[in-house]
């Protein structure tokens, strides 16, 4: 029968075997005592299972402190452990309450990771996905054959609606790809969403009039009162904007379903506090599990950072959240486009390509790299570009740089000690 | 003007105020470089502040394990930081993502927690808070004086819909104010919501026209479908039940929210998952922070683990948590029911009494102790009630066993190797 497929990276001071078993029971049909009931029909039925045990080399200190036995060791595994469809059936809500959360509550474990996700087909189709993805994102653009450019609004937080216009048309005169509000904006009270869609749409519109080009604009709709969210969605699509930024973790599972079933809009998922939960490299949950859930609820562009990002992850881990992004699930139509962002000037162009295996469906924001490029955004914009076309081209940047004036700029402004 | 403060606890190799400083710029109105706009004006109304820093003993190594320096000696204080009311409002998901979650991202940092929210009372009453809370606990089932005691459906998964309604007759008849089902149960093929209310409700009504007490039933309705959710909600309410289990977590900020606004049912938290956020002592989230947010949003009764849980939690942090859930935020009705539970059988009564300031406004939830009682699920709860009786009135447990045989039974079977 058809099974979910979780894999756990356990580590604990006593045994591996036992305790995945134990994992297993507590999270599906057992407890701590027999109790009349669990017979071995209803076992049979309801019942996880172990299905494969791979250890790993230990290590000399546990994840959690509290848990340090003198002169231990921990003892490391991958544990993949089945649970019966008949259980979690095709709910989110279900499947992380039973194989995600409860398996971090069990004594005895010196550390727990989550850090595999096997989905039957029927459980996949049982989701929207993304409603636009990556061929939506580029149909809305009209950008083909190279990465979108994009940018965000910065001073992040308070600017006036009319100042928020002011730098919009600064980036669209720019010739970016795509704008977005930094996720901290939603509806403060100096710029309440609705009036800043009042400002920045007419410059949008204006643009695509006089251009053909519609500039993908980013809203921040997100809000924890549902109502809340899907008025502002209404307002943003209603002014013909196309794209809105999703604080995921903020609005949670029950947020993201309830907006995709009645969503217009390009969902942007920024994930604020997904660090809190992958950090540790021993604890918590790898992203590619993470970014399973949030595709099948609708996200159509994913932020992953980028190399040389200024937060604390690891390029490795940005390459990995690229192609987790990339690979689908059932078929290419549910893959999220991976926006790369976080200290992003153009100079991680040629690094960024070769190690996400020459692809450039990605979306690139750049936001100090944009706004804080001597020549001005437009040649920030231009500098990006250039950098791009280096890239795929296999040319040296500095090469490159000779006869590209914006991207000499740039390596000088950015390319040693002052990256933006 | 109004302020929202957070408290962090920090941990860095380098130095603590650089790093406050960097933390309060980079989630207001900071980015990584000077941009254009950022104004002094801007910064004064807009800008998030360090108000305080409280130096800790250091720690020798990191939380983080990427971030260990060679000889190197972890700093660690609690700081406050204030952010205006201007730029997050009174939004939960404006809240969580400016003040929550982009900390965890922050290079340089060792480790991070959580552990202060201080909220104007402007914010705390843009949210509507329990709707029935303690009093509308005891108000539905009629207990007072006494801790509620209650049970839950075991085995937790694989009983068919006429195999709950057995259970609930036998518990009802035992004499439980409340029963839940296991928070792995929601809606399983075997065991549709529908039929389980279908199956359920009559015993609970008919047991309230003899007797005239009502045994408060949590159903499990959560989804992260939020529509199947409401409808889950009406079938119970329509069918005249009064709860509902709610896995917090598995649906998020904004299902909470969406649901309590249309809710006529007492919602009973769990909070699997919770684990993750708060079992490294110096990474993620105190649970008095945690508790606050899900509080505001609705929450009626909270799980918080006991005396002597079978999970990682330590006594002394349980004991915290029972205190945070009965600590107003404006007043006694915005106060969550603690729900006591995990290897309880009523041994642990006098140490729950004496540690959480002699207060019985509680629900004490046995499973295996009393669903696995030697003289049957009568005799369990009879046991605890005796137990109860017994710490309240400052009688050692063996003393009052010795006339009081559930007890005694209880005692034998659980006292000492044999916890259920």
């Amino acid at each position: 029968m058809a099974a979910i497929r979780l894999t756990y990276r356990i580590e604990t001071g006593g045994d591996i075997s036992r305790l995945a078993e134990k994992i297993a029971s507590d999270q599906s049909t057992g407890t701590f005592v027999a109790v009349p009931g669990e017979t071995a029909d209803l076992k049979a039925r309801c019942a996880a299972r172990v299905a494969d045990i791979r250890m790993l080399e230990p290590h000399d200190g546990p994840a959690f402190p509290q848990n340090r036995v003198e002169g231990g060791v921990y003892a490391r595994a991958d544990v993949d452990i089945d649970f019966p469809m008949e259980v979690i059936g095709t709910d989110i809500a279900a499947l992380v309450t039973i194989a995600f959360g409860g398996v971090f509550s069990v004594r005895g474990l010196s550390g727990v990771r989550i850090v595999g996700l096997s989905l039957p087909p029927e459980f996949i189709r049982a989701h929207p996905g993304p409603a636009f993805g990556i061929a939506g994102s580029r149909r809305l653009t009209g950008v083909y054959g190279r990465p979108l450019i994009g940018s965000i609004i910065k001073p992040n937080l308070g600017l006036a609606p009319s100042e928020v216009a002011d730098v919009t048309r600064e980036l669209v005169e720019a010739g970016v790809d795509f704008i977005k509000d930094d996720e901290k904006m939603m509806n403060p009270r100096y710029a309440p969403l609705a009036d800043r869609v009042r400002a920045v749409m007419p410059v949008i519109l204006d643009h695509e009039q006089k251009t053909g080009r519609k500039v993908m604009y980013a809203f921040g709709i997100g809000s924890a009162d549902l109502d809340t969210m899907l008025r502002h969605h209404d307002i943003v699509a209603d002014a013909g904007g196309n794209a809105a930024v999703i604080p995921i973790n903020s609005i949670g599972y029950g947020g993201m379903s309830y907006l995709r079933k009645r969503s217009r809009l390009v969902l942007h998922a920024h994930r604020t506090g997904w660090d809190m939960l992958t950090r540790h490299p021993d604890l918590g949950l790898d992203f590619s599990v993470y970014q399973t859930l949030w595709r099948l609820l609708g996200v159509d562009q994913f932020q992953v950072n980028g190399i040389g990002a200024k937060y604390w992850e690891p390029d490795d881990s940005f390459v990995r959240s690229f192609h987790d992004c990339m690979t689908p699930l059932l078929d290419e139509s549910d893959r999220a486009l991976p926006v790369i962002g976080s200290g992003q000037w153009g100079g991680q162009a040629p690094e960024t390509f070769a190690r996400n295996g020459g692809s450039v469906d990605l979306l690139y924001l750049g936001g100090g790299g944009i706004m804080g490029h001597p020549g001005g955004p437009g040649a920030g914009v231009r500098a990006i570009t250039q950098a791009w076309e280096a890239a795929v081209a296999g040319i040296a940047l500095e090469e490159h740089a000779r006869d590209h004036r914006e991207l000499a700029q740039s390596i000088e402004a950015f390319g040693r000690s002052g990256s933006p």
